[in-house]
């Protein structure tokens, strides 16, 4: 891997822990203790009962940090007793590597195949890759490596078309199982419904995703939040520059009104780029162009440079 | 005047003129001419015959450019022939000056105070001081300061009650008069109408300004675009934190409906301060709170420092 001055990865991986807060100190402590490696934000949830961290470095810190918090996450964890709602297959249930700059998308997906490597290698934890790191088509995409999820899983893997890509065809007896890959960023982006119940949520997501007649590069899922006490619409947006934020947000808020639910609240998972903001900014105020030259602290630090 | 290291303000002049590209070319130079000055934008409007120009520095080299600029516009502009849809009172429309970083309000007061003096003093352009460098509570606001105009004023500037605060009360013979001034930044946004005429538009304006029954902090007038053919808001929002831009869009929107009129399209003009885009963002998406913490470029920025 041939690599620039300045280079930088960032690593988003979502870990099957949302409610015990001195796991989720031990995963921020785990990414922090490698020198280079930044942690821009972290979040967990209590329903989904899962965990995303998003840093960033240059490749070799980033996948040390990467790999401790997998390890802390596999030590930690057990999806024996693991109960959320959001589908999953193992502790380390996902870990993308997405390139900022100065790295190619090849760059990523050698790091996920050293990734995968050391999760068989040195935690007996099988990988699945996905996304630009996948094998075949159908792993691809991450709902279909996660079908059946961990449950389902234990009794799957043994089946030729469930085989790991790296290592044995049997799970983790606590960490199951984990998928690795690259990919572009993307958005996650959650919508609260008021008015709505777990199966209307569902056929809220069937509506607007790219699987079953929405919009291409959206992923979604109906889900029940317990803790807030309504209902859910999970997304993620895999091109925010084809398929822009604003457009699935009115499809999930048009598709909601024939069950008379509406939008009562949404939740950005993590971080947003500047420019899916500024997309979504200017369609509402129906602006023809306003790109970040327009926006003052920009301006004040590109002519400072 | 106490002055940080990296103080920073920023001037924001209007000038009368927004068509012939040499004289837009000389204002752009004559910014340019003084070391340090740090030109972010500028644009010119045809129909309202009007330029802006947002650039920044250290206040000593700043005033230094606002004065070369107000000095080529005082050269190369005729009010005698000036036509335009823009309200205005002379070549040198308004100057104010806004504290950025490392000064306070009444830094800029000071220098909107010099700035005035030179006018009078250099160029023999009598001004009138707004905003927080009003000299009495009448002349706080922009639109007093302007009432009738350039031609209004050469018949009432010899009344004790127009009488400039700076300089005899006669208007430069070209010139005409200058509103000099300091302020908070400001959003300039501009909402152009389909299926109204200029009657609608003077009546959707006043219905959303403050000085009329509608939105503090606002200030908007109704104007007729030849060279578009359709009729435009044009809108000051002098305190976007308590007066959001969503909140005037969406006022404007609702008040031309009783017209059958919709909105066609919008114009920022020169820069917005990110907390306003975001905050704008939040109200559509629902986001209970969506702060510059939340883009991926802004932590990315953050942590390098």
């Amino acid at each position: 891997m041939i690599v620039e001055q300045g280079a930088l990865v960032e690593c988003v991986p979502n870990f099957s822990e949302g409610r015990r807060l001195d796991v989720l100190a031990a995963l921020v402590e785990a990414i922090r203790s490698v020198p280079g490696v930044r942690l821009l934000s972290h979040s967990a949830d209590p329903d989904h009962n899962r965990s995303v961290f998003t840093f960033v470095g240059a490749p070799e810190p980033l996948l040390e940090a990467a790999f401790r918090a997998a390890r802390t996450a596999v030590e930690r964890i057990d999806m024996e007793h693991h109960r959320g709602q959001h589908p999953r297959i193992g502790a380390v249930d996902v870990a993308p590597f997405v390139p900022i700059a100065g790295v190619s998308m090849e760059d990523c997906v050698r790091l996920a195949e050293r990734m995968a490597e050391r999760l068989w290698v040195e935690l007996e934890v099988p990988v699945y890759l996905y996304g630009q790191a996948a094998r075949c088509s159908e792993r691809v995409r991450l709902s279909a490596v996660r079908r059946g999820q961990y449950e389902g899983l234990k009794e799957t893997i043994g089946q030729v078309e469930r085989f790991p890509d790296i290592g044995d065809p049997r799970l983790h007896p606590t960490a199951g199982a984990a998928a690795v890959g690259a990919r572009e960023p993307l958005i996650a982006f959650n919508i609260n419904l008021r008015g709505a119940d777990l199966a209307v949520a569902k056929r809220i997501a069937r509506a607007v995703r790219e699987s079953s007649g929405g919009l291409v590069n959206l992923q979604a899922q109906g889900m029940w939040m317990d803790s807030r006490g309504l209902a859910q619409v999970s997304m993620n947006l895999l091109d925010y520059h084809s398929t822009p934020l604003y457009r699935a947000f009115e499809l999930v808020r048009m598709e909601a009104e024939r069950f008379g639910a509406v939008i009562a609240s949404s939740e950005a998972i993590e971080l947003l780029p500047l420019d899916a903001v500024l997309e979504t900014f200017s369609y509402y105020l129906r602006l023809a162009s306003f790109g970040r030259e327009k926006v003052l602290e920009w301006r004040l630090l590109e002519e400072e440079t």
